[in-house]
């Protein structure tokens, strides 16, 4: 009989930011492959597991994403039950939907448990609140590094009105900037700049539209890092809700 | 001394989407503020606590924010360790940004521990992959119900080309749908509208943009209900991922 295999969103980094139904994923789990984003100490959860370290890391010498599902297979149909780790949560940016239907298409039971994703997690612990009242009343997370090199909507993205929130936008800000100033957002919008979010060694910087990408060379801005952009990003932006 | 006030997400409702922290913090709280969506099972984590059930549905009778700000900020006077408990995450909707800032500025300690959003959880729960390669390069979350009876830019938000969830839409299905078709979205975009998301008792219906206020007067749509639209919430959306 084939065993099963669970798609767990790892959360952003920090250890306790792991939901109850991983615990007890991991807890049950013979193999868990390992994202190489996600934090090790999460195995703790897992101490009996035969643990395989796979990643896909941008740029990077990694496990390529056919080797990983060709494994989560071999292990499921040898009766594992198996977990894969994956960084934030596994249907935000994680390939988490095209895994589970690859799996099901192959007679393997596949579960998914849902993160905390790394762009509200960076938010959060810089006190940015992704909505706020009469402020922003809405959110989109977007990557600016796709496989396909095409470009999110950025012009569309910045008339939305919404707080934008990008992963993986490092090495393409020259591209974010230039499209959401083709879409009429300001150059002193602020944005908050965030490395290792949720983690001890988390850095943040804080700039606008206009300067982000001479404040993230001077600041050394390294992936992985999160940009949030909009009103709720300035420093001032609580005041509003403070003075209430 | 004071206490300190912990403003914690609850989750979708499923008691194991909750995270570690939130446990911890449940754990030492000596006060509970329990919002009226959160699941009250999440109270076997904070069996000694007093707990005060207070909420805000829309449109029901309810505690008002200032009141249930100024029992948080009385409760943390008198040293008590306080969790206010709030479904999904506090800064997605949850004005976990204002309240923080708000006691903050009368010189109380404040945390946020961040939750599974509802619209996240509701998508996962129904198989639908909120970004998905080649067909979903990013999600916006947005709520359809504001204080101020603005609207979101809807047809901005269609021309995003994101994956769209729509939090408290079920009573502006009309709103939503004019929106984006006024921004190009075609009437056959599949819409999945999701009822008590990741609880036992959740109810999906599956439609399309043109169709969606037929079928969810059919289907006996009610609050609390989130919406996906975009190309994702199609039956078939994971068939290319599965034939790869």
């Amino acid at each position: 009989m084939s065993g099963k295999v669970w798609l767990v969103g790892a959360g952003p980094g920090d250890p306790e930011l792991l939901t109850l139904k991983a615990v007890r994923a991991l807890s049950g789990a013979q193999v868990v492959l390992l994202d190489d984003l996600v934090n090790p100490q999460l195995l703790e959860h897992c101490p009996a597991a035969r643990v395989v370290r796979v990643g896909k890391r941008g740029g990077c010498r990694s496990t390529p994403q056919d080797f990983i599902q060709r494994l989560m297979l071999r292990y499921a149909r040898q009766g594992f039950s198996v977990v894969r780790l994956k960084g934030g949560d596994p249907c935000i940016f994680g390939r988490g939907g095209e895994e589970a239907a690859w799996l099901e298409a192959r007679g393997i039971a596949c579960e998914l448990v849902n993160g905390i994703t790394a762009g509200l997690a960076a938010a959060t612990s810089c006190g940015i609140p992704l909505t706020l009242r009469g402020i922003s009343r809405g959110v989109s997370l977007v990557t600016a590094h796709t496989q396909d090199d095409s470009e999110p909507n950025w012009p569309a993205l910045a008339q939305a009105g919404t707080t934008l929130v990008v992963y993986m936008g490092v090495a393409r800000l020259a591209e974010v900037r230039d499209g959401l100033l083709a879409g009429g957002m300001r150059r002193s919008m602020p944005v908050a700049m965030i490395e290792n979010a949720s983690l001890p060694q988390q850095r943040e910087c804080r700039s606008s539209l206009g300067a982000m990408l001479d404040d993230a060379s001077a600041f050394g801005l390294r992936s992985p890092a999160i940009l949030v952009i909009g009103e709720v990003a300035a420093e001032a932006a609580l005041e509003l809700a403070r003075s209430a």
